[in-house]
């Protein structure tokens, strides 16, 4: 039986630098003691009063259908935050309430690209990003971002890329590595976009995970508001990842079609699920900032760990749950490296590489496991770059 | 801004005999005490024991992200359930938990169906089948049944409609219809897709709402495993409509195609959603009938109702919660008897006609409203009726 293009297609084949992450989960199931600085999730569950307000809003019946655009409350709720963050009149009308940002991110590539259009991603990306544009049935074309520019994009590139695309895909703060777009990155990037026509799909997920700079999000910017479709999420600033919600906020008219979408796609998000979410933005800074610490804190300590050795290169660590390090002073790649570091010392790092090309001789280290733990499999891996550098030197 | 035409052209366009269900909406916000016979929503909340389940999962700490296919347990029982059900050998490696039916009806044509692609359903068909097919950016073709017939669809007629066709979408038992397929009946649609190499999409979430006859999964049926996707949900079986939790049941092949497709659209569903969907499959088949009996019991009210006029046709009420009643002796189409049974008696019934074209001159009435006022409103409908067609034989 013949499948569609779009799904057999979906990923771009050939190793996608993922075995490393797969060989630790298998050695951790058989009992290793492997130390995961992986995966993009914190290490404490959802707060127990967020739990409490889901569970009343279930038990007091709120189990039907929800409403398709998203519960009012919340749809206003995050027009509200949205519009005090970044200064743009913003109403419930421009609020889609989703099943999490994986799915916003697949709505606003649905909504913006006809099936053969070009849309535009930036290497390194989040692992989901090219198979999302492809999920539509669109191109995706990656435009390189540099090790040297602490992988701010260039406008110009995007502009050289842009011929006949219909849409950007950026990230920041940015996964994978953990860098915040600065004003005049963003600008550049905003000027290409009304220059060329695109559509911006502006993945804020981490806007809450901010540690040097600002947080600036390019629907703010003159013209952009109109072109811009900005994804939020509750599953990294309130570690809610497994209860999936999200939203798109976009213009008024493209939310009226997204809503369409969804009664076709999803047909909603729980509605005690999204009564959870609205307690969660109405709790306050202070809960976002307890989620956020353990990552600040982590930060902290790794820049005094890695500030004693010369080995590794530490990419501007400004916002999200990440450090991007480059390795290219041990002599070895970055799926290597991590690979060796695993065999060895049984600490699972991701390779640059399996976020695309322009990371290749980095890795990513998560911080998302406690802070001792972390602290030492950071200094075992210091150590262990520093003996492969000089091993290489010696030669 | 351009937006792609698969969002522009989601829906048909034009009147599509919802108004009458809005206005009983708008009607009802205004204070006017309407009996809404429109919607298939049970008139009971989700069990407070499963409720309690999702509590103990979520406070337990299932919050992180789920498993993308699904929680091992919760694939595991629904495979277990459909083997024991229709005797085709089951694993979970056949199963996708997805967020609800709906996202299993994108997904099992984002699967089939390349853009351009036709795809066909047939007609009267649940609301968001036409634009489901379109939301892949296939053309969604319709079959038309046959009030003859009783809606049982005609084999002849799907195979001359086939040729191109890559899948074909069905829906036993039936919405709006209330009508079983007959083993003939599936027979003769398996037949069809053997010999024109369709994908069958099988929607049987009304698949415990079964009064009269037996439901046969057409999976069932000789050759027909590795042709078909089964899409089931929690939604109707266990009152839980608004937790969003359905599945697709297929060739593990192509679950593996689509755990990749759930990757890049929705990235799983709530790990304590599926918690509370494992116990609630588990609870075992009093559950079940408790929540299909007030159907049951509308359904026997509705027959002796009926009974006692000759205006109104009741197509056989097989299964799932709905009638479809003939009009057409009051000499008005479903739309305009729809409207005039509001206006005069604040009754809101949907169209036969927001089904598609074969239902015309049919209503359907949910039996989602308690039983005294159920069996009153459905009492005045025929009075009303009755009325209605005397004056017309009078003229």
């Amino acid at each position: 039986m013949q499948l569609s293009r779009r799904i057999t297609h979906l990923t771009g084949g050939g190793s996608d630098g993922w075995d490393v992450f797969y060989r630790a989960r298998r050695m951790k199931a058989e009992g290793v003691p492997v130390s995961e600085l992986t995966i993009g999730e914190h290490d404490i569950r959802t707060h127990a009063s967020i739990l409490a307000a889901m569970d009343a809003s279930a038990r007091g019946g709120h189990t039907g259908y929800a409403m398709v655009p998203g519960v009012a409350s919340l749809r206003e709720t995050v027009a509200k935050r949205i519009q005090e963050q970044t200064g743009v009149p913003t109403t419930a009308d421009n609020v889609l309430i989703t099943p999490g940002g994986q799915a916003a991110l697949f709505a606003a590539h649905a909504a913006t690209c006809n099936s053969g259009d070009t849309a535009l991603y930036l290497d390194p990306y989040y692992a989901t990003y090219p198979g999302t544009i492809r999920g539509v049935g669109a191109v995706a074309k990656a435009v390189q971002t540099h090790a040297e520019d602490a992988f701010q994009p260039r406008a110009a590139e995007i502009d050289a890329a842009a011929e006949g695309a219909v849409s950007l895909l950026i990230n920041s703060p940015n996964n994978p590595t953990g860098v915040v777009y600065s004003r005049e990155t963003l600008e550049g990037i905003a000027e290409v976009c009304k220059k060329r026509d695109l559509w911006l799909i502006s993945d804020e997920v981490y806007d809450t995970q901010v540690w040097e700079g600002e947080h600036i999000s390019p629907r703010a910017l003159p013209g952009m508001a109109e072109r811009t479709l900005v994804v939020g999420s509750m599953s990294k600033s309130h570690a809610m990842t497994g209860s999936r919600c999200g939203w798109i906020v976009g213009p008024a008219e493209v939310i009226n079609h997204l809503i369409n979408l969804a009664t076709h796609t999803t047909y909603g998000v729980p509605g005690f699920v999204q009564d959870a979410a609205d307690f969660a933005l109405n709790a306050g800074a202070e809960l976002e900032e307890e989620i956020a610490a353990p990552f600040r804190r982590r930060r902290q300590l790794a820049k005094e760990i890695l500030a004693g050795q010369n080995t590794l290169g530490l990419v501007p660590a400004q916002g999200a749950m990440y450090l991007m390090l480059d390795v290219r002073a041990t002599g070895m790649s970055g799926e290597d490296f991590a690979n060796a570091l695993l065999d060895t010392h049984h600490i699972a790092v991701m390779p640059g590489e399996s976020f695309g090309q322009a990371a290749a001789g980095h890795i990513r280290v998560a911080m998302t496991i406690a802070d001792d733990e972390f602290a030492q499999a950071l200094q075992t891996l210091c150590t262990f770059a520093t003996e492969r550098a000089n091993a290489v030197a010696a030669q």
